[in-house]
């Protein structure tokens, strides 16, 4: 007799569990089969999956619930669940296990169909009609490195310009967080006030992002604005009113040779959570919170030395209460799955309680009485700051509060920042806003970045490896900088930065690929047509083979563009694809033009050529936004210099141009013009395009 | 007031026309119209494109022609075009213009959705049950050198394994045009008989196919084979009785100090249609072919003399019977617009007669009296050599005769030749073809090819300036070589190869990325899952992203490899498409790795890449069989390694490991084993991909 007694010694998502199909040696079954176990009190955790599923519910009581449906189940009952359906069994009973028999199989058709049913819903959800966008404020203690350029502030400027394109209003918010306790660190060892500091910084901060054309729709100066500090009190206040916020005397670790307490800059030590070195309050490793007492082996970093500890009391704002709300939240958000793992993580240890004021001077004190000297925690301080950032920004375009934007339903935030600062948008700041004011829209994706790396190691201020983003910019134009960190961004993965391997991929795809192509084709049409763009004529089975495939790169490089989706990466090689097939396209029409018989095929072959060029300058327009102006008017269109991409619209793409537009401007173009010899231009042979 | 006189001064689709709006200056209206004139007895050239249009007719009557559809119209009738349905207006009254109005209007959508349907009805088509794929025989004087590899038989060759992959029988025919007349010139510089010049040379070929693992169905040796003789005598006398072939004494070319008529391989000059320099009977460059007395400046190969002629009574092949019939095919056969341009020229100037008989020794003798001391034309032996080889091939597999082969509804021909045969392939053979036995199915698609160059020069025995098939191969595995020779091909324009770019990318594709990424993948399943593959678990919207992504990019490469839309090159970029982005999601989902609630997710993340890379294995097998089943058995799928490419088949892409599966052999998995050290391997570093 072939038997498998019960015996659940397994455990699957969550609960005990025993597999009994496929029968190993018995039965190669077309399904799977398991016993599954929920303990009283206990819950399946609720997951999804590309299978079919029928649970039968052989023992116990609990609760089913698929999507967002919930029914009492008990013996007998046959549950099925589509596949990537939410789903989840509770045993809410205080004794007894409820035992039921989960099925499943794989139908691939049936879960691609199911997928891309999501993905449509997913996809044609109601534009919204304005979005705010937030790149986390650098600290204004030294200029901004190729590291941070690459990470959230080229990506939230190419977001916005494309949502620009089309026709969404999208503002961009940044600035400089004067606050971090890193600002005073730096003007001890430079001899300069903390103001100065922050200050000065903050200028050169603006005018790199101004040099890569990084165009911020505002930018922050918590210490000039009339509204950061207001806004920052208000809410704190309101918080501990609230009572949202408790005051707890714990230890801190305080530095007896400097008379110094300690935290975030101010010290160093083993982080608890991963073991990598790390500052005080969020270790840039692993993303975790810590109290600063318990990292290991904490040194001032002022003296060198190893700090004692003194007993301060302190507010605390416990993040606990919001868990069911970020919870859910989570479920709502896009986020990268290395973010969702940390956030599953820190609600399954239990959300911590976190210290929000600090015995210091430089910062914003505390604004009701009990915590003189103490200033409030920066971070805490910047989701008061967004919405003063965002208050300004109305005041200078004519009106209306942060609350009507922060809380309207057509409105949409999206929030860029390094995987580093996770914690922070994810966790510490919804919970603020959940605490402060629950009319506040939170934000309906997160777009993450990882490091970095320079030449293989990471970058280092202090060990003077890095390029600072002037340095590039001053060797490269803008166009080709944002190209090349797109290109190569640390969009789900650490990467590394090499100026040769720039230079390779510049010459190989924007020298040896766009513009042989681009200077191929004005060629032609200032040879063959005198300038003059043709209408279109007579259209070829390739012809039309060839404007699906544009239509297919367009609508993917748009993906590429959302936020839900977001990858220049993907998008700058969509680009560099459409450009390939355009030139293979070009090369194989080129008979037409030698008799008389194939004008007209000849004509539409150009004209769809310039079509591809044409949408090449709109669909590069949020990378590489001079090179798309120019092309623009090299293309023959009417422009104003002075309005930044705002002729270019993301209308139908492709669309041939005006038949009789004159296009004097494509032979010769130069898609890196101002490249200041850097880079070696490649001869335009067929291998740099294909190499 | 503002008026346009009646003047038809334009020209278009070949009749006067006279273009009223949009009106220059007055009005910019979103429609176009013209006056249209067409002549007694003429056609408008019928054409396709993407505007949507209305035909009124203002005088006389003349016959429309919309898709299939023909009907009388005149005066007062509207006759609405959908876009992109080929339209025509004939007037085939004696005398009296047919004028009508044509409006027209450009709706993109509509155009889109029009085009869409059609590629999804071309798409629908019923598969084949098989698949009948030549490829030009070589001619024996020479072994294979890197461009003709390149061109016709690796494609052939890539096309049989994918369809064999889906089920569909393909049969790949080649072999030796051994009676070429280049083969007794080789053997007249080496002292060799023409018969031991093609058996060597056949040999070499054979070997070289064998070598870079172009597994052809048959190899035809015309010398050697039972059928090929009696097949060619057998078409060729029922041409001569059907009175498709005509006797006329024109003049032909005669070296008096060799004593010898000079056709083909025996005479160089100018082409009489392009200038380039050619050699009798076709040109290499423009395609064209040549009556050999019309070549300029004609010198004798054999003793570089000027001939005389002479008049000799040779028989001929007239094609201009059959020209109808040819444009109906041209309608019908998918090809590149470099082949349809030339058709559409044929077509335009009158098809000639060809000279199908030569005064030689060396070729199939003219089987019926009054042509003594006469062979058959080469190129017309080709036609019935199909048919011969076929007949041999069934022999060898069992029974049938060709006739049924290629007469079936569900049979299909697909022939693959580089440009230089255009002519041979797209006139000359259909005509024979259509002479012999109008029960022949005609090929459904050309998938030709242009010239490679090397190190930016024309390959070219003589002067030594070619890298030879076996050299190629003794220097990389096959899989290398077709893998750049399918990255670099020559499809649609003339293309370089140098061995630096090919170094260069295969470094940094398949070394930097194919290889790199299974590497990872391989330690992560041996040190995360004890090299056992995991059955699926948990999805997050993340993986199922990915899941999708991998669907689109699996349904992208089999387009890629459809003979109507096929592109090596295109196949092999979203092969490293593929690893790229399966490299970065196996970065992005490592994180659910390091703590227990994620171990579903994390199971289901390397399921997941599992998955990527079996798809993968089946993607990449039409173009790198070795590498393929080497990676389908470092999955840990059982295999007989003597069945090549048998186990793998075009099932759901992708699709899991079966979980359980023991995944010993991807840590150190080697995509280009064998590679002798000429390629430098890149370290495994993230620029490796990016870059």
């Amino acid at each position: 007799m072939k038997i498998q007694k019960f015996d659940p010694q397994g455990f699957a998502y969550g609960v005990p569990c025993q597999g009994l199909f496929p029968w190993s040696g018995v039965a190669a079954t077309p399904f799977g089969a398991m016993w599954c176990v929920v303990p009283p009190g206990q819950t399946i955790k609720p997951h999804r999956h590309h299978e079919g599923e029928t649970y039968i519910v052989a023992q116990g009581r609990g609760v089913m619930a698929v999507g967002g449906e919930r029914i009492e189940v008990g013996p007998g009952d046959a549950i099925f669940v589509d596949p990537f359906d939410l789903h989840a069994l509770e045993n809410p009973a205080a004794e007894g296990d409820l035992l039921f028999l989960a099925v499943y199989w794989e139908d691939m058709p049936l879960a691609l169909a199911s997928g891309e049913e999501r993905a449509a819903t997913r996809a044609g959800a109601a534009a919204p009609r304005r979005v705010w966008i937030t790149a986390t404020p650098p600290t204004p203690n030294g200029d901004l490195h190729v590291g941070h350029l690459s990470g959230p502030y080229l990506g939230a400027d190419i977001y916005k310009r494309y949502l620009g394109m089309r026709g969404i209003e999208a503002l961009y918010l940044t600035g400089a967080d004067d606050h971090q306790s890193y600002v005073p660190l730096k003007g001890h060892r430079t001899g300069e006030s903390p103001r100065q500091v922050a200050d000065h910084f903050a200028d050169e901060i603006e005018a790199t992002f101004k040099e890569a054309r990084i165009a911020v729709d505002h930018f922050a100066r918590p210490k000039a604005s009339p509204h950061h500090l207001p806004q920052v009190q208000e809410l704190f206040t309101a918080l501990w009113e609230k009572g949202a916020l408790v005051a707890r005397e714990a230890p801190t670790l305080w530095c007896e040779s400097c008379r110094k307490y300690l935290f975030e800059a101010h010290v160093s030590g083993g982080c608890p959570h991963c073991g990598a070195g790390s500052d005080g309050n969020a270790c840039e490793q692993c993303g975790w919170p810590n109290d600063c007492v318990n990292l290991v082996d904490p040194l001032c970093k002022y003296c060198g030395g190893p700090p004692t500890t003194r007993a301060v009391r302190r507010l605390y704002f416990p993040l606990a209460p919001y868990a069911a709300d970020l919870k859910r939240f989570y479920g709502e958000v896009k986020m990268s799955d290395h973010l969702r793992t940390l956030c599953v993580q820190m609600l399954a240890k239990g959300l911590p309680e976190i210290a929000v004021s600090h015995p210091a001077d430089w910062g914003i004190p505390v604004p009701f009485p009990g915590f003189e000297g103490q200033s409030i925690y920066v971070w805490l301080e910047m989701a008061p700051g967004f919405l003063a950032a965002t208050q300004e920004l109305l005041d200078r375009r004519g009106g209306g509060s942060w609350r009507e934007g922060w809380q309207a339903e057509d409105q949409k935030l999206v929030q860029f920042f390094g995987f580093d600062n996770g914690y922070f948008h994810a966790v510490l700041f919804p919970a603020l806003f959940l605490a402060y004011d629950p009319g506040i829209r939170l934000a309906r994706a997160f777009v993450t970045n990882e490091f970095l790396r320079l030449d293989g190691a990471k970058f280092s201020t202090s060990r003077g490896h890095a390029i600072w983003g002037k340095e590039l910019l001053a060797r490269v134009p803008a166009d080709v900088a944002r190209f090349y960190l797109a290109w190569s961004g640390p969009e789900r993965e650490q990467t590394n930065f090499t100026l040769a391997a720039m230079d390779e991929t510049v010459a190989r795809e924007l020298v040896g690929g766009w513009q042989a192509w681009l200077g191929e084709l004005g060629v032609k049409v200032g040879e063959e047509f005198g300038g003059i763009a043709p209408a279109s004529g007579a259209w070829t089975e390739n012809h039309e083979d060839f404007f699906l495939s544009l239509t297919q790169l367009a609508a993917e490089v748009g993906k590429a563009y959302e936020a839900e989706s977001f990858s220049p990466q993907r998008a700058v090689r969509l680009l560099s694809e459409l450009v390939r097939q355009a030139r293979r396209f070009g090369e194989g029409e080129k008979h037409w033009g030698r008799f008389e018989a194939g004008r007209e095929e000849w004509r539409n072959a150009i004209a769809l050529e310039l079509a591809a060029a044409r949408a090449l300058a709109l669909l590069a327009a949020p990378v590489l936004p001079d090179f798309s102006l120019r092309l623009w008017q090299a293309l023959g269109h009417p422009l104003d210099p002075t309005e930044l991409a705002g002729p270019l619209t993301w209308e139908t793409i492709p669309q041939f141009l005006p038949g009789g537009q004159r296009v004097s401007g494509l032979a010769g173009f130069e898609v890196t013009a101002g490249l200041a010899g850097s880079v070696e231009p490649v001869t335009a042979g067929r291998e740099a395009v294909l190499a």
